[in-house]
């Protein structure tokens, strides 16, 4: 059975000896030949040049057995393709080239055109589906409406997300105009993700988990469920939020076949709280793969036994793999997943 | 009725017209007269300093008619009195003097002399007991065990608590040794609060939600209950986690008679989830109180809403109150609350 086989089975929760395998930010710093590449080229023009971006994708299947490659790629193209541009602060953290704030900012976004802005997306996933010749899964991805909302409501990164609760809390018009306009454009991102040969959509609620309890579904479920809807049905969306271990029974209803799930949510509880025909993705600590070989073998096979003879388990990390993760450490994960038994 | 009696009563899960308030971090920089007592000392001289201490504790009820009053204090002095003393860093954090890394630092700390070490807690308690003459509750608190260590295994701050977590998967009776220690010091150092007058201690578990779901009982928990098997018998102990919706049902089980719940979970479906002799205390968005009066009455008022004929709810926050908070959302939330039927 190839992997990418191995890896649609396990999103359609049907029976496997063994998880597949990817890691969230699998293609990244903690690569010597990633960091080789960023020497020569910035993030952005990585991002936004095919060649670049598909060798980027490919380099972490070269050196180890994932079952998936996940597009290399960026959640804040879609803004950018809205027309609120981006770069990234010499301190760290991303700003966006001014705060969405006035009714005219937002009429002047536009949803119009956001496949052809980001046609470069299609290209890199053309590209990368030659090399991976049918073997390998191949996601694509986007952040979710919430989560991108913040960026553009904050004009970048933030600490306690006040703009974007401002105006959740106090203009709700406002809020729901820029969704539906970020929804739309998503929409039309993912098909045409899809049109170029993405075998799976991995939806990113990074921010989900800051949002009250009583309002996750106001400020970020119904705009992802409006997007599911739009979607083929039952194509392969993998919904991952962090830090919503309270959230995760309305998400199993929401309509995404897989639920990402981050490290800190026992994940064979998990399983018993979620329908069965809904697959769970993770859900190891990232900073294991900062430890030691044997930790990372005990841990992992942990994980794994502790979902024995369940279906639907896409096995990755919780969270993003961290730069300082050990590649001895990513090769053991590898191989004790590879040898369950 | 006073306010240490309803305060008390809820945390008994008795019937009550309207739940108790208090704001985690209510003694801070959001409040000019703090700001400017801060312009003249720093924070550890104001914590260390009985007169100022008690002072920066009742400033916020003599503005705001709170329920409770919360000792002035840091949980950090008692690794400081365990023999590894901190400092605030320039750019913001905490820098320990040290990192805890070698078994001989591990034997020079030393649970002996806590409480005398620290006995400016206990006149600071005194100080404010008096003041409050029995009509508000007054409140000490600490940090949990795992909390505390991962300050002391990290040297200060941190990002992804690689350090902890590699010492807890890596060696874990080094980490053993460690959380025995100072358990007892936190043993020690509330029966010294009690002692001096403190009707509740809230455990800060400030980072138990950074634990892979699994390890949550082993990392932390398990020191938690031990401390409150070491109190007196249903003295009202509140355990605050943020990030920890995972744990809830666990935590419910541990002994703690109020659990303090951050504002991503829905607090009604918590209610539903934790036994009825357990009091819940929280949980609006601390963002809430740098929006408008209007949205702090309304989200407010919805909370209220949400649990009413239930018993056991302590008004509070999600999670500490921000620097920003405006002074007239706060009295609004006092005024709803006070006034809500």
């Amino acid at each position: 059975m190839t992997s990418r086989d191995r890896f649609l089975a396990a999103c359609a929760c049907q029976p496997l000896d063994r998880p597949p395998l990817w890691i969230m930010r699998q293609a990244g710093r903690y690569l010597p030949e990633y960091r080789a590449l960023k020497e020569k080229h910035s993030f952005l023009e990585m991002v936004r040049t095919p060649e670049l971006a598909a060798e980027v994708t490919l380099q972490p299947l070269r050196r180890f057995a994932f079952d998936a490659a996940i597009i290399f790629s960026d959640i804040l193209v879609v803004p950018e393709a809205l027309g609120q541009g981006y770069h990234f602060r010499e301190q760290g953290g991303i700003a966006m080239d001014y705060r969405l704030e006035t009714p005219d900012q937002l009429a002047r976004l536009s949803p119009d055109g956001v496949p052809q802005k980001l046609s470069y997306v299609a290209d890199t996933l053309r590209l990368v589906r030659t090399a991976l010749a049918g073997q390998s899964a191949l996601l694509g991805f986007g952040g979710s409406p919430w989560t991108l909302a913040t960026y553009m409501l904050e004009g970048g990164s933030a600490d306690d997300f006040e703009r974007s609760k401002f105006v959740f809390y106090s203009d709700r018009a406002y809020f729901d105009a820029l969704l539906e306009k970020i929804t739309a454009a998503l929409i039309a991102y993912f098909q045409m993700q899809i049109a170029a040969g993405a075998d799976a959509i991995q939806i990113f609620d990074s921010w989900g988990g800051i949002v009250a309890g009583p309002d996750y579904e106001a400020a970020s479920l119904r705009w992802i469920r409006r997007i599911l809807a739009a979607l083929p049905k039952d194509f392969p969306v993998i919904l991952y939020a962090k830090g919503a271990a309270s959230h995760l029974t309305d998400q199993a209803f929401c309509g995404a076949r897989v639920l990402g799930v981050d490290w800190t949510i026992d994940l064979a509880v998990a399983r018993r709280l979620v329908p069965d025909n809904v697959a769970l993705q993770g859900n190891l600590d990232p900073v294991l793969l900062t430890t030691t070989p044997e930790v990372v073998r005990r841990e992992a096979t942990r994980l794994l036994d502790s979902l024995r003879g369940s279906r639907g388990h896409i096995c990755n990390l919780g969270h993003g793999i961290l730069p300082s993760a050990r590649l001895d450490c990513v090769a053991t994960l590898v191989d004790t997943v590879i040898n369950w038994k």
